[in-house]
């Protein structure tokens, strides 16, 4: 299913909440599969499959399947993007789709459009991703790049999160800048590092865990130099 | 098994890294199983069971058993606790394992030593919450009571997440408080709101989303009411 939906340029969405978020998103929808209970729900949407229960779950990517299950057509939503926003999130290699997700959700709460992911980064069009992101994916634009050479490129300061970086509450926030994400246990690849301009610590005061969650330290850092501009 | 663990206070602690904070921790471990791989990286632990990957799978919680599986006594930390810290955190009916050992693990990082939780909030003992916790169930005293009682006992100014909160920009950070988190999708309870003191929002600007995720929500606070303390 998940070559055929790279093939044809499209991903899926599940349950009523993400449904509406497409059907309102101006994302071209292609397909609709749905129990009966979506239609008295709906009635937004004309031309759809009726599909029993067993037939949900067949198609769904999950143990239980909500009502309702959706082909979606990728696009690129660089017009999202060009609204602009003082921050630009950069996700290295994050391979959890839980996590890509969540980082979606919380880069549209603070207001953050464009987000650029390194190749080996879990798509944001696996339905894991898609679901964590809460409609998150409809509303941001996600490219996906040569990260060293997209933050050479870009002339921006290249804030990473790193263990052995400067405490943010040091840092001087920018007007613009990027803000970069690294993998859940390798933290940020080397090619990457050399493009970072400030590397950057969220400080463990009295603390004793090794490290903190990936989607975690990046929402802190995101209300830190995004959130409060 | 977890009806039977429950029965017994034992919990279930998988794979090398977290076996290694499990026997770090002061905590009891009462049976080990491992493969050999385990035998020769670890060296440790003299009385064990030699079990194969195929028994090693049948007994774990995860698709993917890596190498140990034990099970430890669950013990009060209260001593933990008593070292003492500036915020407790507080858990008010938080559902998903994974978002309850996240947060637990961000406590630890910001030194926050004390975790209640209300009684229908996920078990810290739960296989997910563990793994998710990275270690930090190890370190935490985490209590499960009725919420609303105990803070209102407490007599600690009470800060609760919430979207019809102040902004947290504006309140002062206290010497001491209790910050309480709510279910993923309806929040705090009623009961727990009529405790709160302070109800607190993380401002927004600029940004779509209707709501953050309640781990990410979370590690937030504990950074500006715990971390910078």
């Amino acid at each position: 299913m998940q070559k055929r939906c790279d093939e044809e340029a499209v991903f899926v969405v599940e349950g009523p909440k993400m449904a509406a978020e497409a059907l309102a998103s101006g994302f071209t929808v292609r397909t609709v599969c749905a129990t009966a209970e979506w239609k008295a729900e709906s009635g937004k949407w004309e031309e759809y499959y009726e599909v029993s229960q067993a037939e949900l779950e067949r198609l769904s990517n999950f143990k239980s399947p909500n009502q309702v299950w959706m082909l979606v057509e990728r696009e690129r939503r660089a017009e999202v993007g060009e609204r602009g926003s003082a921050l630009v999130l950069a996700l290295d290699r994050v391979q959890d789709p839980g996590n890509v997700g969540t980082m979606l959700r919380t880069a549209d709460w603070f207001g953050i459009r464009h987000v650029v992911c390194s190749r080996d980064t879990a798509s944001c069009y696996n339905p894991k991703v898609v679901q964590a992101s809460m409609g998150a994916v409809f509303r941001t634009w996600v490219e996906y790049v040569d990260l060293a050479e997209w933050l050479a490129a870009s002339g921006l300061p290249v804030y990473g999160a790193s263990l052995q970086g400067r405490p943010f509450t040091e840092l001087e926030k920018p007007e613009r800048g990027v803000l970069v994400i690294g993998n859940e246990s390798a933290g940020i690849s080397e090619a990457v590092m050399r493009q970072v301009t400030h590397p950057v610590l969220i400080p463990n005061i009295g603390g004793t865990a090794e490290s903190l969650n990936a989607s975690v330290a990046a929402g802190i850092l995101m209300c830190e130099f995004g959130g409060k501009n």
